[in-house]
């Protein structure tokens, strides 16, 4: 942490988990890491899936107001009374993931190697595992375990802390 | 503030209002304030609802693509289109809540109490207050009322700014 | 910024593009640029809309269990089962831009013309505009382009750094 060194130091307290969300976090810390940064990840509520070995996450365009998709050379934004239709939050994902791929951005599980091999700092919040009753040994290797009071901890001594 | 003292210390600026979002910022507050920091949460938006005196949180698995419930030993994700039946936001809610009970997580309430007695600076946004016509007797007392000026002149004081 | 002046600095991560979440950024940006704090505008994911010269700004009420609009005299709302018909989308982008017109709250253009104005310095995602397939032209004048280095090197200059 930045008491210990010179190099600026990040937390991130990551709190969602859908396809869409998991991006800015996985983003933001590997690009501060490859730039000298210390970074600590806090995943906590919904983003604690992030850490799930095996990933299965989802988008939905329902509640997102402003979710465009370039589609046919023009943009489109999905009305709610057709994204609530059976198989659209399928369909979204996968849309979404091929435009990805397309435009060559790395997938969350390349980020989170990333994440890993950068010596990236991954918390697990205890209380969310008891909550949603995840297993540990259904998280990657690499993670230590805390809670709110380990977040504040790595927070004080952070010189960035983003709440995404 | 950090002028004054050499504590530590914390802003956070609240503006979602629904039973899941509200425990991140009373959680974060109330640890930080347990371990000394001095806190100050600045409630506007969507937010303002968590300061009524009477609260009726609700919440919703709708447009929310990684919401994950432990049910019968297994985990249930609910999709969309079931999402929005009738009285499935009101169900999800009870299940929220049931499940917080069981794992002994304290309650929105119980936890704002002990953000008021920890001293935890709440300020109530005035432009929020007219904008949805909310009344200052319907907000629970030790509220002060601040604009956006106010919140940031705590933030540039604040050694850890949160926006959630 | 910071380490060439006296002056605090700010830098807002904008990732929402809907019409109720484009006011934090710009209420809480143009606010600290009026108190003197050097502010930059790091426009990524859904946020990038909000720099586009033709804004078309919606909401929904979707999937936000606390959003009360107040009506005749009470407050309203809204269920998800009556909120995915069709329409109601726009009803609701209506009747909050009536309400924010009738209580004397600056449009979402109004406020980023004020940013402009204040030497905010509004820096737009290049991978956002490739993935989404943006135009520059489409966004308004004044903008830069850069990518996460070029936020994470503002943030580690700034003293307020919110992921919004």
């Amino acid at each position: 942490m930045s008491e210990e060194s010179n190099a600026k130091s990040m937390s991130i307290i990551v709190t969602k988990g859908s396809l869409d969300w998991a991006y800015p976090p996985f983003i933001l810390g590997t690009t501060a890491a490859a730039m000298g940064l210390e970074v600590s990840m806090f995943f906590t509520f919904y983003g604690l899936a992030l850490l799930k070995k095996d990933l299965k996450l989802q988008m939905t365009p329902l509640g997102n107001a402003a979710m465009e998709m370039p589609m046919m050379g023009g943009h489109m934004v999905m009305p709610n009374a057709m994204a609530m239709l059976p198989g659209v939050d399928a369909a979204a994902t996968v849309m979404m993931k091929n435009l990805i791929k397309k435009k060559g951005v790395a997938s969350i599980e390349e980020l989170r190697e990333a994440a890993v091999e950068s010596e990236i700092r991954m918390v697990a919040c205890q209380m969310t595992l008891d909550l949603f009753e995840y297993k540990r040994e259904d998280l990657i290797e690499g993670h230590e375990l805390g809670g709110a009071a380990t977040y504040i901890d790595i927070a004080t001594k952070s010189d960035i802390n983003l709440f995404i």
